[in-house]
């Protein structure tokens, strides 16, 4: 298997559990119509090729899977991360003992097909705010086991990453200020004891909110359930007062009403729809015998 | 936490290998927001209401992740796993320490919006094919790790399962023939060594090879990527000559064209973007603070 | 290490997994006797002896053990899985670091013994049904951990495999006949949600019950605990009515009856010994030392 | 499920963890046979019994796989580890949900036949020896991933346990003499460096290799491969110089000749086939409807 | 069992996870010398008895010991974490089967012990610099395995958390600026990409790198290997310039040379030795059967 | 990377899954300081430098860190296991990709500096008792996780080594006695039914004590809480009447003390603080870009 880019930890242990959980769940006992079809020293190659407009994410997923499947499987990239391929483009080749790519191809179709997807819908959300100063960002809205993969390939089509998970930022919402005793009090809690490292984000849902989260020092305001006229004096409020707060716009956000948001003025744009609900990309993976 | 439904092996113990991961996914070293605002001691309940109508799958995922957050809260369903509910309604409750129930709410959320989409989703090709005859069925194109809660989410909904791996049928596709050096000597390859209860099903593309494969002996047939008129003339053909072959139609089949191809007479059409590309259902969760 | 024969998914994986485990649990926290008796940088070789003659299975077992104890060593192989050996052959060689074989040497011993006596004593029941027509097949009957390997011995001794699990096959038995309301209905259940690619079959333990089976629909029949004249007269009639049914027998079989039922004329004979009492081959391992 | 027998660490976390990847191995993806014709609230109770006369072990490996499969079947023993029952004895009963019996039920049959062969074969050679004063012991000729229970299952017979692995005592070999440059030299190394609660044991060929182990101060030797009469004059010699010594025999000890061995003088008789090959104990599942 | 304090995750999943493999590790193949001199069915209680002052921290650890030994055995804290009890008390109690007390006890005491000596060294530490206003935190020189009970344990002590891991905040050391390209370079590449939710620390060991990064805008700075004088001049120069910024005190930090870096005026004062080299606290089981 | 020094099981697994576990606890998600500052092709060495005196314990456990982190790490040993270094030395090197010897390096240094600590504190223990004929052992008071280091690294420093675990020694303590009722009783139930590789040792506390257990029988004999004095008659009278006997001290034992109770005439005197009290070694790692 030739050498993939530099991957650093977790990265390397993560897909190759992930590898082998995946083909486990597929494979179960075994690949019978391979075992009763296919002679054992077949050889062959596959292509995966982009049946439509591609952004990529998630080659070294599949080629993770393959190499479970077996280490003398030969995967090549042809394309890099977050790197946009017209229709019929070959992503990438495998080649090898015939058995070992059909025992792997499903699975790592699957986990390519779903990265690539959330890289392509990504790439048209930020196309969609271009100019705005906004970015667009992603959320933990997940599927469970891949949250790291489907972060990278947030990045891969030009978003930014929001929390990776529930310890690497103070992010104080309606459920917890309703708990806390509001929010001047949540945020002094928050301010004496978090580590010096990690800032506090505070959700407002309205003007007052939002007056409260600055007066009381929140580092960043997440404007919940707005329009884009009341993000706009939200924005314009803030910016007067507080001017090095960041501001987050979530919630209500669809392709359509993304670009109204960004222009609102606020630093980022959340949309969950990233990873929750981006169709797969259409890919395919063509095999013949080799020698 | 109330009794749930029976459930037998693998799924109590997939289940709760799942919330483990996903909630160590999420959670990471700890939910530091919650340590820093909500009182240790403090008491919430959490209701899971639909924003829209919903399809239910999953509420047993929600339950495990709920229970693996902390043994001692108080999960009770409103709905049953297939039972479709209006906008507006709770689909079940969580109650007990506040802090267990925000460090779970996220992991419970992602699973059930994913597995209720995926019910909803079915329901909708398993309406539009009503009076045809036809079933709709999935695919191997799942999320890894989460086969087994998809294809039930599959069944939840109203269709049915094909394989669910590649050890519980023998399913000789094109890249096998091109290996096996045709239908003929595949299928009697596998009709001589495999499991005497596992059936050969066998891709075609054409009905010069749908022909082949029925005169091999094939007790299924998967035709592929054809019109729906080409879907009419082979069924009508097969149905002659060999009355008792399962006829499945694949490739192409979206809900646009969904019916047409289950109108030409298949007993099966399988659909790849139930499970690879059906929306997240919107599924909220309100919380408020108990005594 | 030299080139295995390919394996495909799942076996690489269990072997390390079964390999991992089984060495860990024989060796514990060390190999006392090695490190304080013999110096770190000797050097050995050791040959697999057949003691009498062998019918070869789980050789690639042996390798995975080695190979965990340390990826140093050299494992060859001087047989096939299948191959029948006389007393005296040797099987196969381990060269390198002394310590490191002599850490591994019990494991794979233990390991390579138990299949291979498995194929050995399957050999002998396919030799004594020669020329009936019937297939000699193993039962779900195997030793937690190694169903894998021991159905895979099965066929090495040139025997067929049943299910390989509860999940690839539907096997109607008389408890489930009980709980379910008799063959007619259980049957009628089974064919209206099973998977399209899986059979049904059926157990009965009299005539009258595998006429009900049949009439039923059921794809194979299973006739239990018959003696051979009974197994005779209920082949007679299903080949009359139902020619395409699978029949196997079961339950009573040993390997002086195992001729007498397999004339009866059934497609398969069942034998739970194949796997659950099969005396252990008797292969040894003779060591020496090297330069 | 009732209380059971007091265990103490490992056996609690390996039970489990044997009871879940045995289940996981057996069931699959899920009984689908069960699913499909058993309805889902069905109560049964099953019975285990004996068929022939059994010497029990291994009841807790059995509950442990029903309570895996679900913790609300209830279990209750009927007999003790080590008991002796006639055929017809009921062994214990397992009641409750039907589905969940039934995806458990032969995983549990396969650990109790096994161990209970292993006790009531072993039982057959501690009768043999009566009265000899030997004791006959065990080997690391066992299943992997059974080692616990199948010592345990020695005892239950009536026999003893030899090293439980690598790491619980020092038995220098023939293999390690010849890398370790002699008896005298080896003995030496041990004594120097082994912890001190360890002893030391050598495995001697002749009558003069005996010598020399006593000589360097074995604390035991293991005479191999000698006839009864041999074994006779070595333990005379032994008894005579070195009267501490622990004696054991192995090698060549069959069920025909342990007695003759036994007479011979040692304080122990090692057989590895009360390990590597015992025929399974003839015990079913008898399953009935409840309400 | 009883209640113990309410844990949100990780830590149930983390502790249940460490008591079992810190177990299996003591454990091995089962506590031989209670298991041949200890009656099955002896009863007996066991409690935690300081031999000095100490600050607790760990006590549900050793519950989760008990509890991972046997689930029946009751644990009864008579402490909290962080409590400062004096010599002669009593942490917890533990009652129930002795064999299962007695096969945890070691493990128990070893956690205990190294996480109050941990807290108690902490408070020695925080004690130090009462009065200066800065505070004392800890770094990531924690034992392998043992990171988040080993940072609870320094807020017992009173102390605060320094980052996690290398992935809940953003620490340019020196190894970085090198591979960098200089300070502004690396907090500029930082700060374009960082999740909006982590601050930026960059260490410096001089007066002049100190400007560098507060130009650049860095959040915080670690002044690495300075004296208290040098510390107390950077901190002037910093508090006039950048009066926002966080300012930690790194290296060559001891129990004698603490109070006077705190008294130089950072906001914190990080010491590795507060998890590296804590002597164990000295604690004590004593035993005594019960009926 | 360069061949390390032969490593036998269970070490090499052991040393891959800690690593494993160790570099996910520290990296979490992802460096992400090195991923923001640190170009993706940068590489670079570093050098493990000892900042005092030294003697060298751990280095295959770096190395097993790095090879985690990227197996393309090169990493080269300077020391051998046990070497003593002065002040200044360079242990080991590690050269490749910058990011992947960053993500590594503190989860490395943190073993390397705790075994490190416990073979330098060894040493100065076994030169205190230089020429009494005593030897220094350990005990089971070692880190969970790390107990197969924590003893190699005590054999490096010059000590010997205890039990591993319960399970490779009987050693009877105040606890069993009390629940067994009394020392010869416990002595004859161990050594009726002990594996007979095992060696049989009992504390006692007086003199009296003492008397009873060696006339039960015990191989060795465990002198607690005594004063050096009391150990010198206690030795005395063990030697006069049962001169075989092993005998060990301990309990209260510092490096003030130590050399008066070796001197005492015991065979071993353990000392706890070996594994629970070292202070960490201190060694630094200087990195440098490479080209």
């Amino acid at each position: 298997m030739d050498a993939p880019l530099v991957e650093t930890p977790p990265l390397p242990a993560a897909l190759r559990e992930l590898a082998r959980q995946a083909l486990a769940e597929d494979v179960g006992r075994g690949d019978v119509t391979s075992r009763l079809t296919v002679p054992e020293d077949a050889l062959a190659v596959g292509r995966f090729v982009a049946r439509g407009e591609v952004c990529v994410s998630g080659l070294d997923a599949a080629r993770a899977v393959f190499h479970e499947s077996s280490p003398r499987l030969r995967f090549t990239d042809h394309a890099g991360e977050g790197e946009v391929l017209p229709a019929g483009s070959v992503l990438a080749e495998v080649e090898g003992d015939a058995r070992s790519v059909l025992a792997a191809e499903r699975v790592a179709l699957n986990l390519l097909m779903r990265l690539s997807g959330i890289a392509t819908l990504t790439r048209r959300y930020v196309a969609a705010v271009e100019g705005t100063g906004a970015r667009v960002t992603d959320t933990r809205k997940t599927t469970p086991g891949l949250r790291l993969l489907e972060k990278r390939a947030v990045r891969a089509g030009g978003g930014t990453n929001h929390r990776a998970g529930l310890d690497d930022g103070v992010l104080i919402k309606d459920n917890h200020l309703a708990l806390a005793g509001g929010v001047a009090e949540a945020v002094r809690r928050a301010r004496g004891a978090a580590p010096h490292l990690l800032k506090i984000e505070v959700e407002v849902e309205s003007q007052e909110a939002l007056r409260e989260a600055l007066r009381a020092g929140a580092d960043a305001v997440l404007l919940d359930n707005m329009s884009p006229g009341e993000v706009r004096q939200a924005v314009e409020a803030a910016r007067r007062t507080h001017p090095g707060t960041v501001i987050e716009v979530s919630g209500g956000v669809s392709f359509e009403t993304v670009r109204a948001y960004a222009a609102a003025g606020p630093d980022l744009v959340s949309v969950g729809a990233l990873t929750h609900s981006a169709p797969a990309a259409d890919i395919g993976l063509d095999m013949e015998a080799t020698q």
